[in-house]
């Protein structure tokens, strides 16, 4: 595994890459490092469709609303290579904050009001915003052929599709499961600053999500009674948002439709961490 | 000179010609047509930047935000050919609307919002995240290591050179001199819409730049005289806007600010047609 620093390096080897094989397809597999299962799987995912693996690592300031949240983003490169170490990884591209971003926090604001305007976009202006540059950008660098991401940034997910499209980017993007522990909790790098009652705690989100589509898929598929599933269950906590939204428009269900496919979300404080959850109906 | 019309054969084209001569550049004049003096300036400027040069016709129908003003767009696609002719131009890029936007009008917002709050971006909603997306697309295709802009459409100038800093694109980009008519008047496609007298009404709005311009030059930089005078001048007809502008920011100067340097710009209605021009103090 090759560790690149430098944009301009990577953009090189990526052209002349490209350029010495016209028939190979370099993967990307986007993270901001404090890596996990759910990061392995998904470079496991994309290895298939790819001859060349790049893995970027890069804690995007400019998509964290919060600062404090972004100072206490868990960090360990040095893990996060030995976790590398065991894939077939070909580069790993980690650029510093001033290249990125040599002229400060750039003013270009991304947007797809109608999908940003719900979820994690209403407790987090500018994220959304701030996460499609660096995606576009990274893209901009590593010119893979495919990306992946995984699907518990649902809205992320849809929000990356969109802009492929819409921006005439040539890159195929591939999606991951989510990757939970045995006993359901998603895996999350900001899962390590639950305190222990606090990840027990935490076990309810997954739980309810199960109970959903248990429910939903024994034909109670009335959105007002998922709803309210959702809510008795998570009453306890400081809730961001929990209901079922329609997979494509990201519209969310009224209590009287009837849902024939969807994605049951989440988003919960437990402490003073946030998580977010999903799983498709 | 040859015609692509197909987006995959002119991304083909230069991906191929970029392997092929890594040392070569590729020049892009994006146009939308109707060809004068001004584009063709534009192509003589950048040729002697770059190996290959691509001129693209698109009428871009997302930065319209006026339907009367987009149908009204004049067209001459074989006096385009005609003039293109004259000059060395290896790629005539012309892709159609339906390859351009399979999916209709894109959802995305690209935006500066600091930028877009004045000038042109306050009667023309839309029109510059339209611009940038087109613009973006035409460099996703055609790959260029050099574009070139004509200033008179300075606020658009100004975004996308913003655009390639903040998206890590590729491409330098070049700017070309406002060209005129011997009288004055700057060359727009749209002048073709004016009738005889309304030509000679919009000889006001030169006049009065230069005006200014000889005002500023003998020392009489105080930006509430200079606006004064474009107001006066400008009073008979429906203006849009008529001011003096920081050159990077577009900030309005106020009254009582000397400046250093600037730029004057106005857009007026001359009968149904909006005109607009600058000139850089």
């Amino acid at each position: 595994m090759k560790i690149i620093n430098n944009i301009f390096e990577m953009q090189e080897f990526s052209r002349q890459y490209q350029c010495q094989n016209p028939h190979k397809k370099i993967g990307l597999v986007p993270t901001m490092g404090y890596l996990h299962e759910g990061h392995l799987s998904l470079m496991r995912t994309i290895q298939s469709s790819c001859d060349c693996l790049v893995v970027s690592i890069f804690v995007n300031p400019i998509q964290f609303n919060n600062r404090d949240d972004l100072e206490k983003y868990p960090r360990d490169i040095e893990h996060d290579i030995a976790l590398l170490s065991g894939l077939d990884v070909d580069i790993l591209f980690m650029p510093g904050e001033i290249d990125v971003y040599p002229k400060g926090v750039p003013e270009i604001f991304m947007d797809y009001p109608k999908l940003t305007n719900k979820l994690c976009g209403i407790t987090r202006p500018g994220h959304f915003s701030g996460m499609l540059v660096i995606v576009h950008n990274l893209f901009q660098w590593v010119k893979p052929d495919y990306a992946i991401f995984g699907l518990k940034d649902y809205q992320q997910f849809i929000l990356i599709k969109k802009m492929i499209a819409d921006l005439a980017m040539p890159v195929k993007i591939l999606s991951g499961e989510i990757i939970r522990d045995p006993d359901g909790l998603a895996l999350s790098s900001r899962n390590v600053r639950l305190a222990p009652e606090e990840r027990i705690n935490a076990l309810v989100i997954s739980s309810t999500l199960f109970k959903i589509k248990r429910e939903f898929k024994s034909g109670k598929n009335q959105a007002g009674y998922l709803k309210k599933i959702l809510h008795e269950s998570l009453h306890k906590f400081k809730l961001d948002y929990a209901s079922v939204y329609d997979t494509d428009t990201l519209v969310e269900f009224g209590d009287n439709d009837i849902i024939k496919s969807g994605v049951a979300a989440v988003a919960v404080f437990i402490g003073e961490i946030r998580l977010i959850d999903n799983l498709i109906l």
